[in-house]
């Protein structure tokens, strides 16, 4: 249960940062009898925000996290002003303040008992720090571990900006082969025996673990165990980027709408284990945020990881995001605050609630609408995508107009359903740099049912089977 | 007056930048009879947010901008649903969802507009960017034009966490000589003529012109007409930091405390000119900021520059912080929309007069507590900071025990200082690398005067005067 020193892993610039001089001074700040003439804040008097008030809808939420509230009773009201009033609110004085690089100790406490309750991480090393979400997350971790001649192991279809974001600094990628769970553990470990580059090996691997961008699978607790192993024998960071870690949703059942309701005790238990559960030598980063659970425009993400890598990334916080809004910080803490963690719980049990029945409405209009002789999907056990799986050899034209290209049929259907008017993004748009083609004849299309009404889904899907139909010549 | 194409400076890193292939797809969103199940974004309907109302001072402010409000005539109440309802608004519904890197509109149209009334820039190419605040913007200005293997050229006392950046990027720095007045143009214009490193010359110059960190100085208009001018000729970039900007005061005459009242004309014409207002050829990088105008904790700010630049801060912010803090935009949006430019305007000049009441009182407490044959002192045109200039080699052991060196007797007053329960920052923790002596046996001691109610000032002043006296044996 020993935390491995990672530090080796540390990128040059990460390496080189340095803590500011200021920062001896600023011990005398506060001090008693002393007159601080050091730093350059303005005075809090000056803020233009007096107060601020947010109505939120309230726990158990027992019609829907989406209802409007009926009474007073379906009403959470966060007040806060510039004093501090409430334990758990962050008084504008101190968030619309400098300081705090970390965030704001009332925040940061609740998800550090959020973290005990859902992950019970083995190490007692870790801590977190907020970021500005998980792209900037993601971003910060690549500039504090990777020099421009390292290598990052990412799964072969990714999400595109995530992948945008390693090719621009110049790290490079080496895919690792999926299936209908996401990464096969055996390919992972083949990568790192056969590597053969004169680069160095991979130090990072990314994986969207839970809901998968784009392909909608999911990583098994089997498959995560084997994958910290071999991350532990090939000395490998594993970053896991879980936005949608609580879009984990109900065993679909064909025809079923509504999810059973469970308890607290229940949902915990249903949740697939984190990479940060096995984490029992403080080799994963994870890459939280509220953007699915609350809204993207919190701009609020945290990084849990062990203490002597955080410290690098509020290094990197110093000189670059220096901390999340106020705003954001006062809103959200002074939200789950007043909610507590039960509320909490009673809110992400909800938010699986919308998902499972969006899902499940997917599942059956994907049944009631793709000619099954060429179309293949499976219900996602989490997130907002699904994929729908093309056999391309069975295209009347492949062997002959097509070349035998699945790409060529690929942009036919994309083409075809456009004129249908209905909109899935292509698969092959989200292959990773470097991917290996295993010779497959099957394409994908990726789509969502997040935030398109129910109606307009399964137009959207009969007119996506018509396109398939009319290709084919079925 | 044609705006110079500057891309020849980009940085590799932001060279290699593209668009994400899914954008091709986005042009579809929201077209008439197209069923789009292109993008992950969650419904609006599950943000926990259904309305905030932020409580403000109202302009004009007459009984000061950190007065408590009276009755409601004093006060702004900024009230925001999740739907839009008045034209300068950001409704939740959007500011808390994704998209919109560059700023919602709302926000960046008041900023706009704020821009052309203040620094009427000459060349019609400019454009703005939101960012997190100055901190992240001078992070994005070095990773989109500097490789490691870059040289900038930064004021000889800065800014220690902007260098600390540019440090730990591997990038070069050339510091400037400065005097009483800043930057030094002849000094500036040499060396770039005598550039005479085996690494290419300097792409940028990056300047806090207006009420500098740490000296206080502020660049005339005529010194920036003469540095824009060695701009052009050397082809190098402007990054004007710029968070001081409206901490312009008001002339000091000595034992005077309040300033004259100043009608929105006067104001406006008594600014020193940006370098913007110079730009003819879109060689201008500003970095504007709400921190200290509003409140750091916004963390907002803008990035004005030619459009074309402009673009790769764009693609980095889509895979770095995305866009600022919704809460953030639609509360400040919401408060300068209700206020109006010219109830912003109002605040600004109430802002002038906090700071010129504290400057005043500093300068008159300072003429009251320093030994005059060892110390010197300039009233700050503009910004939080002031120094204290002394004369090192006037200290019985300077050519003794400290051996000629001025850093030492700056070391035993620091000491002293503190022993007498008064701290102020010694000028050499300010020294930029590479910083060149000049044989100058002056030293100086950064002081604020932003945060510090006025009789601690004057006690703290006191024991910091007195501190030199026993120092000196006066």
């Amino acid at each position: 249960m020993t935390v491995k020193d990672l530090s080796h892993h540390l990128s040059n610039e990460s390496k080189g940062r340095q803590p500011s001089a200021l920062k001896t001074a600023f011990k005398y700040f506060g001090q008693e009898n002393m007159v601080f003439l050091g730093g350059g804040l303005p005075l809090s008097d000056y803020f233009p925000w007096d107060k601020i008030t947010a109505h939120s809808p309230a726990p158990p939420f027992s019609n829907g996290i989406g209802a409007k509230p009926t009474n007073e009773k379906d009403t959470t009201v966060t007040e806060v002003g510039k004093v501090k009033e409430l334990d758990y609110d962050v008084p504008l004085g101190r968030s619309l303040q400098y300081g705090h690089t970390e965030g704001q100790v009332e925040l940061t406490d609740f998800l550090k008992t959020h973290t005990e309750i859902i992950h019970k991480i083995p190490n007692k090393e870790w801590d977190l720090v907020l970021s500005v979400g998980n792209t900037q997350s993601w971003e910060a971790t690549l500039r504090t571990f990777c020099n421009p001649d390292d290598t990052v192991v990412v799964e072969e279809y990714s999400f595109s900006s995530a992948i945008e974001t390693v090719r621009a600094l110049g790290i490079s990628m080496a895919p690792v082969e999926m299936d209908d769970e996401g990464i096969i553990p055996e390919k992972l470990d083949q990568l790192f025996n056969e590597w053969d580059s004169p680069k160095p090996k991979p130090k990072l691997l990314y994986t969207i673990s839970t809901g998968q961008n784009p392909t909608g699978s999911s990583l098994s607790n089997e498959r995560r165990e084997a994958i910290y192993k071999i991350a532990s024998k090939h000395d490998f960071i594993i970053v896991e980027d879980e936005p949608y870690y609580f879009l984990q949703m109900a065993d679909y059942e064909k025809g079923a709408s509504e999810p059973p309701a469970v308890t607290h005790e229940q949902f915990l238990a249903g949740l697939v284990k984190s990479f940060s559960s096995l984490d029992v030598e403080g080799r994963v980063v994870r890459l939280d945020s509220f953007s699915k659970v609350l809204a993207p425009g919190t701009r609020l993400g945290w990084i849990v990881a062990q203490k002597k890598l955080l410290e690098r990334f509020i290094r990197l916080h110093e000189v670059s995001i220096q901390t999340p809004s106020g705003f954001s910080q006062t809103l959200v803490a002074g939200l789950l605050g007043r909610w507590g963690q039960d509320g909490y719980l009673d809110w992400l049990i909800g938010l699986r609630k919308e998902y499972t029945i969006k899902r499940n409405f997917t599942m059956n209009s994907l049944l009631k609408h793709m000619p099954k002789d060429v179309v293949a999907f499976e219900p996602p056990m989490a997130g907002m995508f699904f994929i729908v799986k093309i056999d391309a050899s069975k295209h009347p034209k492949f062997a002959t107009e097509f070349g035998k290209d699945p790409i060529k049929v690929e942009t036919a259907i994309y083409e075809k359903s456009l004129e249908q008017g209905c909109l899935l993004i292509p698969g092959s748009w989200f292959k990773s740099p470097n991917f290996k083609e295993h010779g497959s004849t099957e394409i994908f299309f990726r789509g969502t049912y997040a935030a398109v009404a129910l109606e307009k889904l399964d137009l959207g899907l009969s007119r996506f089977g018509k396109a398939i139909e009319l290709e084919f010549g079925l």
